[in-house]
């Protein structure tokens, strides 16, 4: 028996806009930002979930007010295994308990930043009481253990408790040899090291460089400035990458529908794989559009779909190819396991979202277990990989020859190290106390 | 020249939860609250703009967090006439311009929420720096003044502003009938008064035969909560209302997809005019689904819709009957033009959100322009009415035989009393002082 005493949410920002790392069309010079939620137990030192969404500065404060708020509503007192033992009972109570609270979204923006991070810490206790990565306590459970973590309201009409058992099921057989062929041979990765918008084109071509000699086979690229601009980028990109390796793009929400679709003919000549984010997040007719008028290259979103009720909407529309869900906008594992659901029913391959702060830890979770489990193919897979700021994390990531491996550090894989959170606390913390 | 010096936003939560007034399927107690902007001017108590978004009680100390953070980033130190003079680029700006806190939405959920309280008092500034209600600022713009409110940044592949112009202008030559008509013949409205979940079948009989007696042809029920109650409450309410009157029923988000449609099937013997808010708010492609399986019973949404982008969609797809855009959830009256617009052109009825603080004030300026310069119809059109609250508001709302009139007061004319300001106040107001 656990109990859950007391929270702790902390307001952590880097300073990443001194170096325009993380710049794109839409977010110029973003403070990559987390609010961390801390929850503590009756075991002390021995066992805590430590839990995290990614923002990008300003606001961080208010995501960190709303999660304690939830978490002293519904978490604080609570014996974990009574949260765990019908966890998707207790995430709907969360996101719609409390109906008040609920008015604020529901279940998106500010508020269910904040539940992603409260799940997030709650999944990594859970994890970490078990001795296991969050991925290998997922990959262990039984088909009926998942789909009652998992808040069915509102999809019933895409994917029924009923299918998802059977499709769990399905997959059973194969799962100890998938999950072997991920430690021996790693899951594939792409990188955004080099596609920044703020970089210049020396700095770029250089990255890309260092990319393709350090075994890289996907390069993403930022677009959305200038189209001449974009054009040139992408010229000198694929000097770099040659004709095998893929080159992805991504628009960060920069253009409307038909600027989408002119601005991607034009690009087309440099075949990139896929359009991430051609236009608003929430357009999800939109991104039909799109994908229907420009050919071979695949649309690709995800990482501002704020709940499991708008993917819904992007599978039964057809209206992208590649599910880039992000695991701290969604509201946390339990929300993250309803899309790898309806991903795997309508065969659309699930690429998250891995910028930000702990966001490639948590998808690289999130990955093994939906290859081991749910999904059980690596076609069109590929998992983002950013290489900024992970020196801040207990766990180290493996990344070899543009591969991640399995951690295998108990919990969630986002744990800051205590000197980092400390550093890095807004606005009191060494790094801040010159600037602000 | 008019400065904009100061803000002060309040937290202010009228006890609703006591008396289960607004209860419903998904809100079994709210506490109807505001977010209330005062935007302060350089010509003291001559100007200021009271500006302000509803929510549910618990919460609403974050939105005014988020309106303050807004206010001070984008509005203090500015001339209003620099705002106004391209009012749509100063609103795309406010939403898109602090990539920072655009993360935490974007354009959706909490600070959205709060952009619609400083968008509201930024018009209702406007308006009585010109000495008229909203209504008549609006009816009084030329198309092209119109035209410059709006951001159509996402919707142009829907609208383009010169579509929008050549609307506005064909709407020009009856302006002046059609302000006369309000004035004398009022704008048709509906009650919620009698339909509240939480209300005892005989406190809703009485109520309803008071509606009817009082000239009302529209009553609105809620439902959801169980079928068999729903279906016995529509019995009493159609006894009580014949079968002239219109019936609707609202949902409140409370149904699956299949769920809304078995129900609505049971429930259609009562002839319903519309059923609101069936399923998610987010779930488009459901409403649609729910339209296409119900007959002639109508679907309404939008009073979650949060943004234009939503509402674009819902058009789109031929998802719903009744456009029920809320003014304070959309971020203020510039969105809410930009969904007028759409409206018109697409051909569906707009019906706001009249439940809340201050909604009723907010719609019936925008109803009464929409009739007056855009849609020229009332064909379908029917405000809703709540009844309480009003006695906080400075301008008395007029509601005769069913049907709201003009105001007249400069403003938006959701100004609260200053009375009522400081009783409500959360938590140090008299009216919580005994109960917090």
């Amino acid at each position: 028996m656990v109990k859950i005493t007391d929270v702790v949410v902390k307001d952590i920002r880097f300073p990443t806009s001194r170096n325009l790392d993380g710049s794109d069309a839409m977010n110029e010079a973003p403070d990559y930002s987390a609010t961390y939620v801390i929850l503590k137990t009756d075991k002390g030192e021995a066992l805590s979930g430590h839990g995290l969404t990614f923002t990008n500065g300003r606001g961080n404060n208010l995501v960190v007010a709303a999660a304690e708020t939830l978490a002293k509503s519904f978490v604080i007192g609570k014996e974990l295994g009574d949260i765990t033992k019908d966890f998707g009972t207790f995430w709907h109570e969360l996101v719609a308990g409390d109906s008040q609270l609920r008015w604020l979204g529901p279940e998106k923006g500010l508020v269910h930043l904040a539940t992603a991070a409260l799940v997030n810490a709650l999944w990594d206790m859970w994890a970490k009481s078990e001795g296991k990565p969050v991925w290998k306590l997922l990959a262990d459970m039984t088909p009926e253990e998942l789909v009652r973590c998992v808040d069915f309201t509102y999809i019933e009409d895409a994917i029924t408790p009923h299918e998802a058992l059977a499709m769990l099921k399905r997959k059973e057989a194969g799962k100890a040899a998938r999950e072997a062929e991920m430690h021996e041979k790693g899951f594939p990765a792409y990188s955004t090291a080099a596609g920044w918008l703020g970089y210049s084109e020396e700095k770029m071509r250089r990255l890309a460089r260092e990319a393709v000699e350090g075994g890289w086979t996907h390069l993403k690229q930022k677009v959305g400035a200038d189209i001449e601009q974009d054009v040139e980028r992408a010229r000198i990109l694929r000097e770099e990458l040659g004709w095998d390796r893929h080159l992805m793009m991504d628009a960060n929400q920069i253009w409307g529908v038909e600027e989408a679709i002119a601005n991607m003919r034009r690009l087309a000549e440099f075949d990139p794989l896929w359009i991430e984010e051609p236009t608003s997040p929430d357009d999800i007719l939109g991104h039909k559009a799109i994908r229907d008028s420009i050919g071979n290259i695949g649309v690709a979103t995800g990482e501002h779909a704020h709940n499991r009720v708008m993917f819904k909407q992007f599978f039964q529309a057809e209206a992208f190819d590649f599910c880039q869900l992000d695991p701290a906008r969604l509201g946390g594992v339990n929300e993250v396991l309803a899309v790898l659901l309806m991903a795997a029913k309508y065969d659309v391959p699930v690429c998250p979202h891995g910028g930000g702060v702990g966001l490639c830890q948590y998808s690289l979770n999130i990955v093994l277990f939906d290859y081991i489990a749910v999904s059980g193919s690596l076609e069109n897979r590929v998992l983002e990989y950013v290489d900024h700021l992970h020196e801040n994390f207990e766990e180290p990531l493996t990344v070899k020859n543009g591969r991640y491996f399995p951690g295998s550090m108990p919990g969630y894989g986002a744990t800051l190290k205590a000197d980092s959170q400390e550093r890095f606390a807004f606005p009191d913390g060494v790094e801040w106390a010159e600037t602000v």
